[in-house]
């Protein structure tokens, strides 16, 4: 393969967490699933079994599987895929040197994905391979039983039934997912499976309100900084601490070339917003962007495997004044680049006046839409305008037409909002758009805080993820500032797993609290490894634990260095536990020999 | 004085934050009031006067003050204090070499503060000098107006009247303070003023739902961990970046030594947990306490200036059984050690059977209550239990006895609870304990991410924060791992003060939103400099920013190297804004150009 510059070094991260190893749960309905999960294992004098966790990093934490990035992922759903028997292969669309942004002639300076002989598929004529198509025609995928599988976190070999404790503000979350209750999630819009059929490598997951709460993780160059060998290490370090979805937002060069990398090596699916590749191809001037040249990418996009894309159908022209006396405009890269181009033509948004031939082109893939929120509000001051709710309106118009062409749909959200404004962007857009599932950006609660706004925005990701949210799009310390590095994704995917984790508990998923008892069970017991493992970031916490108390022997002391040995209150209360024990039997035993009587006469002094 | 390790350098950290400087506001009740505040100036560009926040850092950000820790800081409530007549000088308790955790002859290895003549002050016979009872006598002590002055911002310079925008349950925050509402909600039992008689150094703050949510930092060593030196430089870091109390909660040695530095230097009210040193005093056998070591801990703090005692006087003996299936037990310090007595003794918390006696200490020099939540819940499992509950009521019950007293009272909250039994907390407590403030740690929502406890409780805090709860107990990375060091305690402080101003904007306080507005503007405006300097860390966000694009220009281009020139949202919203103005202006032009009129003939073709 042409590496023109072999010195850049593909290389990811592998190898297990601490205790944990990778198990796969085999399929009934479709025995050749086989679901990847994970299982930590804790001290024997702990008396439990391992506890099973959900697992979004694929092969590369499978100590029996040897990670090659130049030869990709095995494709896991091929089989599915072709058994179904309405696709066909064809040669695809011939390369064009713009798209990596290059001049005819001029040579890609970075290593290319080596195919070989994979043709792109499509739908045969006339078919709808879909998900959705199929859940509507009362089929159960392989697709959605994996998906079944994988909810369950192992919950079948539990026999009591889930104690339920939450507020799911009407949510329909089961004890137990089987695989018919995910295709009729899925046939009713209210879940998507996103999964492309070009992108077999992908382990099958679905992103809805009775599911557990999802998180996507951005990556993605941009002109001014990362190349490809950052960006697929980045993919494979969000994936590892948690990162469900992916989007690949790169807006710099070699974006096709990046694009093939990180689809051939992602277990997961990947999001797209094909209108930064379409700007690219125009020099950047939004104006020149052409209906022609968009439909041109999402075939190159949907040909290389993307699994959903952003689109902004729903900045309409007459939307646009609505944000003229914003504080902060349009935030959105993609709504801000439609906006121009609308104002500059002053015609309607091309995506939306063609909206029904992108469903067709879709459709034909099964990727799935996101529509995007290009009015979202960049700030507290606009939070839930005007502006934001008529794009809303709009798309909820533009999920029933998808709907009707069996292409899935989820719907982006806000942005920056404050926590008493937060419940009712989630009621509305359930109403508005058909239950389809929502993905929001945080929200970010307050605007002060540049630096920390993965946290400003936890707080309002993990409310709204409560409130139905189905996705949550992590946001990184670097938010506002810069482009994120590797450290910076994995604050934002470990930020994010503790929203989408509070918002799992708060819901009563009956699943969710068997962590948090697990590793409090581990603290309370001074199990300090196993109070490590079971956290989304066991090295550091032990780093922090080791910071004051380094010694191996330390992690059989019954206190750490915030109180010391005698003023830990777990060690207290374990005394205490015992004492009252103990106290308890004492009494036991003196009213027996009182002969057990619950009063006794006085005593005369 | 003597200095037996001269070479431990009590240095801290000095000097405004960037683009700041102190300045003063004068009373008018009280003409020798001088309010300190913080005004962040702008670039003049942006066409806006300094922003001005509410400042906690004390004159260690004042360039007109030289600080001296061997000197302290200036006794600014002297005078008020003296001039209410109520309390006179005393020679004190005698010092006991047990009150540093030595023993007898011992030498004492870590430097003393030079109190020189100064001696404590206590109550005239039959005086009550609170700021409770001044209040409910109809006083405005010099106190009250200082803290209206301080929580209106500097807001009466604008004339127009606030929009209220948000959501506070009921609460009754006005639009602007006066002197008169800080009594009145102090005489309600609403609000505190902590403020001890022998802490005359603090500048006045008040704790209350009406007022700004709160946020306390705590510090203090362990018997494994830190210094005094390190202690005194914590305690000037944490109110640098926003702490509004601090809680000094060292276990180790040197506790009497440490807390006069700490005292003696800090500008904000200082809190302990007396049973702390009651403890160390007994040789860390909870056995071996009684009411007379505690009692004359009490007096001994007290003296040194505490502005408010955690006292766990809720631990009730018929309590703790509830809390043996509890799966992590007593996670208090001090409500362990409590438990342990009671069991021991199988006799009531002395603290509770000596409440009246606690009150009377605490009504001579106006320390405050908070009382302890003993009982909290440290798991999601144990969250709102009978235990937690059962402590509740007590608290009520102690509250209102309290009061009776003339003792000024907050209420301590959890702990670890799923977001959807917070809001419970909250309004189980204002009945209960007749809207005394809540003062809560936390809380958690979820156990399973230790290493990021700053973001699992940030989350609780500010959902709790907005529902009422008055002051928030920050949480480190380093919660349940280890001491936290300075880094954390800057963590610590900046997660809080964005869950406190997150509740302030949903609770709609009137002068919240001008920060976020100022700073959206800002970077709006590719003010970066601005944008940074207004934000909680200034420091942080610049280089954050730098990471990718350090070049001094970079600080005016209209991108970051998130999206670059060509992608940069704001830059092409800017543009729209433009283009959508002049294309009205063209529109505009061609109508009036034609007539004026609404509707056209049509045109022949």
């Amino acid at each position: 393969m042409p590496d023109i510059f072999p010195t850049e070094t593909l290389e990811v991260t592998t190898g297990p967490l601490p205790a944990s190893r990778k198990i796969h749960i085999a399929g009934t309905h479709h025995p050749d699933i086989r679901v990847a999960m994970r299982e930590i294992a804790l001290d024997p004098s702990a008396n439990e079994p391992p506890l099973r966790v959900y697992d979004t990093s694929g092969p590369y934490t499978d100590t029996t599987y040897q990670a090659d990035i130049r030869r990709g992922l095995p494709a896991l759903r091929a089989g599915w895929i072709e058994a179904r028997g309405d696709v066909e292969a064809y040669p695809g669309r011939d390369p064009k040197p713009e798209d990596d942004g290059l001049k005819p002639g001029e040579a890609r300076r970075v290593p290319v994905f080596d195919r070989g002989q994979r043709q792109p598929l499509r739908a045969r004529a006339g078919a709808a391979p879909t998900q959705l198509a199929y859940a509507r025609a009362g089929i159960v995928t392989p697709e959605m039983e994996y998906v079944a599988i994988r909810e369950n976190l192992g919950r079948a070999r539990l026999r009591e039934a889930a104690e339920r404790d939450g507020e799911s503000f009407g949510a329909a979350i089961p004890d137990y997912v089987t695989a018919e209750f995910v295709r009729d999630e899925v046939a009713r819009g209210r879940a998507i499976i996103p999964a492309n059929i070009n992108h077999p490598e992908s382990e099958p997951m679905a992103i809805g309100r009775n599911f557990l709460v999802k998180i996507n993780a951005n990556i993605g160059n941009s002109a001014v900084a990362s190349s490809v060998a950052q960006e697929v290490d980045k993919l494979v370090w969000a994936i590892r601490w948690g990162g469900d979805t992916v989007m690949d937002l790169s807006t710099g060069r070699n974006i096709h070339t990046t694009r093939e990398w990180i689809i051939r090596n992602s277990p997961v699916p990947i999001g797209t917003v094909p209108i930064y590749q379409a700007l690219e191809k125009v020099g950047g001037k939004a104006e020149d962007l052409t209906w022609e040249i968009f439909r041109d990418t999402l075939i190159e996009q949907a040909e290389q495997g993307v699994d959903y894309f952003t689109i902004h159908a729903g900045v309409r022209l007459a939307y646009i004044p609505l944000t003229a006396k914003r504080v902060t405009g349009i935030v959105s890269r993609g709504g801000s680049i439609m906006a121009k181009w609308c104002l500059a033509h002053h015609q309607e948004n091309f995506l939306y006046t063609h909206f029904a031939e992108i469903c067709d082109i879709m459709r034909a893939y099964d990727v799935s839409f996101s529509l995007g929120d290009g009015l979202r509000p960049g700030s507290i001051a606009d939070a839930n305008d005007a502006a934001q709710f008529a794009e809303l309106e709009t798309l909820g118009e533009l999920t029933k037409l998808a709907w009707a062409r069996d292409v899935q749909v989820m719907i982006e959200g806000p942005g920056h909002v404050p926590m008493h404004k937060i419940q009712v962007n989630m009621t509305k857009q359930l109403e508005v758009c058909g239950e389809a599932p929502f993905y929001t950006l945080g929200p970010l609660t307050t605007d002060i805080a540049p630096g920390y706004d993965h946290i400003t925005s936890g707080i309002g990701a993990a409310m709204i993820g409560w409130f139905g949210c189905a996705m949550l799009c992590y946001v990184t310390p670097k938010e506002h500032l810069g482009l994120p590095d590797r450290d910076d994704v994995k604050t934002g995917v470990i930020t994010y797993k503790i929203a989408a984790h509070a918002a799992d508990l708060a819901k009563g998923h009956p699943a969710a609290k068997l962590r948090d008892d697990a590793l409090s069970r581990a603290r309370f017991e001074f199990r300090w490894r196993d109070q490590f493992n079971l956290g989304l970031d066991p090295e550091t916490a032990e780093r922090f634990h080791d910071q004051t108390l380094p010694a191996e022997g330390a992690k059989l002391a019954h206190f750490c260095s915030m109180c010391g040995p005698k003023f830990c209150s777990m060690k207290i209360s374990q005394e205490v536990r015992e004492a009252a024990q103990q106290g308890m039997e004492e009494m036991s035993e003196r009213f027996r020999g009182n002969g057990g009587e619950i009063y006794l006469p006085p005593v005369a002094r």
